[in-house]
């Protein structure tokens, strides 16, 4: 049965150069509009459920264009109001083959989103209207009024008997010197707060402080998790291990915990286009599975098969239905379809 | 020495999305005109002889602009009429990796070609004035009218002398339900006037109902084959095999068989660039081989260079002369020509 | 206050040729996808209404990327049902000066919207919905089923107090021969459902049969409107004059008369872009001011505002704001903004 | 009824830098490829005829190009030989109002046309294909070797009793200093064996020397013609006044005198979308109407028709039909036909 | 003789939609780098100056874009820093006939230029090496930081003897509400220690707060002007009247005042492209004018003819050189150079 | 510490074929500046020196083209003068795996650059800046002109103390016929002037004529290299071996014979994008190691790195920074950067 999923997050406008050219080589641009919460709202809705995005808008003409863009993805904008002026923006310079892939931000901290007020969000009328809603570690690094949104918009949905979903994401660059210090705190509360989380021994280890005397990822992740599950009484815990392979190829493999067992799917192996927004189209399949109460085998091979096809696709966001990720989880690699 | 050969079948507009994006990201389309006749008849006039087509062209622009395409790519015309309003047309989302292409047809039955009432083609004209005619068991699919020109125009070439080639290509999609069981009377009573014919074990086995016990691909194309030349009488049987490999590349290996004979060209691998076509241009080898009587060995080395150098090109419709042919047939992968 | 406005018509496919080349010349098309309903609908979004759309997609990639289309025009699809497998299409090739532009159409009549069979939509649940349905002249040129659609929810939303709204455009090439008298009794019923209808006294003379002894356009309409008003019990009867001035700018007056009275807008004149869709945008003014009830000098100045702007814009569909249009209604030809 | 015209010239490889930017701006051209010969060969199928070129390629890629692109334009390649190595090209920056357009040539002198040896043309063989055969001024200014074989073709075909077309387009800076005076022996050489002239008042008094008093251009031309036509034996005369009006529009008068009389079409006035080209469209006009035996009145006006549609195309090369410039005899400024 | 001149001002991104798509329907973009000192130093390049930028760019990919793309307009960067992170950037939507064009711009505030602290620029360094230094009044309104570079940096070129020029450029929307007021003092100062200075009347009215009984345009140019010159001990006054006119072309007319007289343009009226930055290219004529001592008359034509032609150029920057501006000034619309 | 480097080379304009499509499918093409010179030169701007270009554009808008592209990759111009008419040029057809790409040229002989007269370059004024000087053998391949200029630029420098740097560079299809022996002399008179030359065993057997017995590459190299050096007196031979893998990657191995001892890098294989110009990157980085001093292991290893990045960036000119070479020596393959 489909749900109604809103997700909380910033919109940016991606400013991609063509090809492979850099920046100063080109003289045009493509755009698209895109976010952990877009690629989210997206890729359920390409699932069959009802996605939604919780955000601020400028009111302008970048405004309108991001808000047409997210409607053409399907994403619902109920949520979504309009003030400030700006719009977060990222330049991406794609890579070629030992050559990686330059982004270069602009100034996101004077983004409608970011400097959204007090007051923006009706929260209780959001609770009211959802199943579920998910938040990302990126939106916890930018601001205390951007936190304090989240976790207001957290304990609303969590009170109304809603699922909550986090994804960690922590990203070093946004959080600086002594980051993990500094953000320990807030993710501890978000932890406290959520049913569904996204994140691996590594988060474990460095965002949350756990310690292990084992060497082996395997062998962390398996110590690590279920601590982190039973610390903050979290229902299921998700993430992946990615290898990035000398021949432009990938290789993922998706874990899942839950009600105390691991499950895992295959290790994947597949080509790369463009691998922005992948890691979010596995957070999608996981609360997919969590929403429509799958098997934890199949939720995570789900999920893996999405993530993986999500890197097959241009643009940040995932494009691929939940018939097209069914046919990836049986098939191999596929000829024309006619 | 030269030949004239024509190729009967309907010419389609191509709809290929840029890039690796689908139909709703896009709003850009790039088009060609194409068609198993139309490549044969390409291939053919690249590699020396005069190509010509025998198709209905909509009298309007589109018919126009196909017209031009084809005039472009060096194909005679004229045996292409005009009337009728529509042309076939096919939209292409090219796949990557692991995400199949989509194929997506408009409704091709009401085409200029598919409508083209009886008396459309002047047959003993055509037959008066060509080599060799070619047939593609595509057409053979449409419709009654279309089966009616077909074996008209095979009758009048085989009985002026010409030759008479056949290329089996049963696509499931096209005949349906029971399809094996319609489509067989109508490719029994074109092999029996076909002198060359494009098939393999499985258009034997499926199409044509022969049975075997054997398991390996090899044994039972060595047991088929032979017994379908001799069944319909058929001077050379000719086709691949095709192995769609995990890196991006496929792999292919000719056969022939005539005389009693089979004959092989080496494996090879390629790296893929558009697949669609390819298997055309390696009929067209077969064909230039058969027209000018070059040795089997010969012949289907070089069917299956063409048809290796087809994967490479943009394009359904082979580009390569047989000067490129020949290059690739001795010399390993190539850097830059200058 | 906004209201909900469903507009009954196909969605179709445009492949535009783009600059001024020919088909035959160019190798690229641009597609987008529209439609009077789908001009409509998306007119009224930018006036602050909900506009929505009654139609049948194909349940396929072409389907896909039309409603990823119309979601990002922001119109409503929860009365587009999938099913079928064409999409209508034309192909537009840009006139420049003297040198008319070209419309080439694909067989429409075989399109999911035109095979829609009985029971597709459900009237008494859109009539529920709405305020006020909108039809056009080219859908009722299609086939009986379409017809009966029409009228069926006509009769729907009339009954439950709703607002029907008729645009006469009759299409010459679509009814063929003897046209006019095939017609004649289709248009009669829709007039009579009606409560707001877009006609000149062409329709009035050539469509409805209707006669006049006057010469003058103006006195034509003027004699001519109100009969067909009275006869077919029509609220409101709007329309346009068009005149295509030698320097690529085209002049335009609209008139609108209801209530016993004809209210004119200015004769305005701009050079223009893209003409197709400027009827619909003309339209959907006079949906709005009869739906907020305003001045007849009023609509009919900013129909014919929504009108003029419409032909700077690309494509087919309205872009226009209410806000684009009121600055336009008082403003002269404008500077840069900033 | 259909008739075979040859026309001599060079093709050239035409770069275009898209919109209205410098080389210096832009990273991207558009290639096409063009000639006096090539625009009369295409505009004369375009009406129907037969339309050849007599003129030498590369044989390499870029002869490979120019070659599809000739046979797309519908140009029959039969006298149409390959050697040498280098195509002539031009580089064309587009102007806008009081900003010309620039061209800037490479170095042509070295091209295959130009560098084509004795005995590169089979001239009898030629003329004993065509009824009638197009030089232009352009190639006259080239070097020896192509005005021998310019010279030579049209006693060959004059001899067969075919058609000598000559246009005069003198080049002042093909030519140089002293252009004039080393113009004129050949240009005198070519008008005795010609049969139709394109000339005006200006080429009588600037390369064949001849004086008047008038004044007024008209008289000058009316004057001027006739002396021209007797003194060389030249059937027919043809020409056109042209007029840049400040908007960015032409006005255009041909003008025909044969059997001692001038037959005016009327002054054209029309918006310019690429000008190159459009005295190569009325030459062919003149050359339709001269084969086809029509009254220099219509030939004169369809002349004129064809130069300004010709205005109206992209490229050099002129796209019309003669329906299309049957309609544009008529009509007034078109709107969109559908 | 060639001069050496620093442009003192901010490096701006401009994205611009193609063609004359909305931001909302396109999903491209081209970018070029400009501003009004980018746009001085690029004119007076091509005047046959050294133009250079006194500016600060990012450290980051977008800083080595910009720097590009001035080197290829060249302009010197000896002046130009790097620090900071950001860059101002701003998006242009082009409008058509009666829609205007649209700019939105992001937060500039937080650029590199913006925030460049105090000893960004060695001020003597400069002043050393150039014969003069321009400023403009956009730059004025950024904030107390860019107004003391100004201000030294004016200072130190006026101690050394060097010419100092600046560029009223008033920007109601940078100065907000209560703006002449709070702009009054700087304007002041910087004229103070001006000697040539771009101003007109309504300059002199609301920026400068003088008055005038005067109703004519050139009534009151001619009281005020001479006022101001007077009360700030201005060497030279120049400006420009504009006219939109209803067809797409403006009418634009320079006045320039020195030595105690008004030297006057003609009347231009041309179609217009892009009018971005024309004012810059008046600009830079009359400083051309000014350092090489031209007759007034001389430079006020040469100063309208280079503003006319700089709305004929994509983008901001003038690309005309002092010959096509020379070539300008005598022709009348030109047809193809070749 | 940065050094001033002049490169003497010919600019030529690169017409790529977008894509992998051929010359006679497409209709666009993309134009970039380069040539050995322009690629060393930009090579070593972007390692911190100061590059310079000694050569001779042509005074039109194709100069103006080439000048500002120049000056766009930050190489110097004051060393390249204006005169002649015409740049050479060479389209770029893209190949596709085991389709060779192809290169055809135009007629370079008759270039601004092979036709400057005696006179050109101030030799003594070059010599006087710069701190080395490059050279290729596609110059001295020529004619006599350009070879005295190579030898009269070489000799000045040598006496002024710089360093002269020689790329041997043989290209077969330039010097045609006995081409080894009539380039003979002319290497050896440049080699006896070269401080640090580029080469490998195979010039050397071919080239300079030398012998040995040995048939491993790597043994030949150590036997014949340290003999070439010796024989003309060479500081420094550097080059590299390259193997053209399957999988469209390549394998490259730099070595560096100096102060009597071979030093190697490692055996580097990476995806190749545009192999164009790399050799060029990794004589940049041999000149960089020797201007600065650094260990030949250090040189060597940098080389590679340069010549590997080349790889992977569109255009033939190396864009790579000093700082992205040194993250290449030390990283593997990249992921996104952000």
């Amino acid at each position: 049965m489909p749900k109604r999923i809103a997700a909380f997050g910033e919109v940016m406008m991606r400013l991609t150069v063509p090809g492979v050219e850099l920046l100063s080589q080109s003289g045009t641009l493509h755009y698209t509009f895109s976010g952990t919460g877009v690629n989210v709202a997206s890729a359920l809705s390409r699932m069959g459920h009802e996605g939604m995005i919780v955000t601020r808008l400028p009111d302008n003409p970048m405004g309108d264009a991001a808000a047409a863009y997210l409607r053409k993805l399907g994403i619902g904008l109920s949520f979504a109001g309009r003030g400030g002026k700006y719009l977060g923006m990222y330049f991406l310079e794609n890579g070629f083959g030992v050559r990686p892939s330059r982004v270069t931000y602009t100034n996101r901290l004077e983004s409608s989103f970011n400097t959204a007020p007090e007051g923006t969000y009706d929260f209780a009328d959001i609770a009211d209207k959802v199943d579920a809603v998910h938040f990302c570690g990126i939106a916890l690094a930018m601001n205390d009024g951007v936190r304090a949104h989240m976790k207001a918009l957290a304990r609303a949905v969590k009170q109304q008997g809603g699922t909550v979903i986090f994804d960690c994401n922590y990203r070093p660059s946004l959080w600086g010197e002594d980051g993990y210090d500094r953000a320990r705190p807030h993710y501890e509360e978000m932890l406290r707060l959520s049913d569904v989380v996204l994140m691996n021994e590594r988060d474990a280890m460095l965002t949350l402080g756990l310690h292990t005397e084992k060497e082996a990822r395997r062998e962390q992740l398996e110590e690590l998790i279920p601590q982190a599950a039973r610390t903050f009484g979290i229902r299921t815990v998700a993430g992946t291990h990615r290898f990035v392979n000398g021949d432009n190829s990938h290789s993922l493999q998706g874990f899942m915990f839950t009600s105390g067992q691991f499950a895992y799917s295959d290790l994947l192996t597949f080509a790369v286009y463009d691998r922005i927004g992948a890691g979010d189209a596995f957070a999608s399949g996981i609360i997919h599975g969590e929403l429509e109460v799958l098997p934890p085998e199949t939720t995570v091979r789900y999920a893996a098969a999405a993530g993986m096809l999500a890197h097959t696709v241009a643009g940040d966001t995932p494009m691929s239905t939940a018939q097209d990720i069914l046919k990836a989880m049986t098939a191999s690699a596929g000829d024309v379809e006619r």
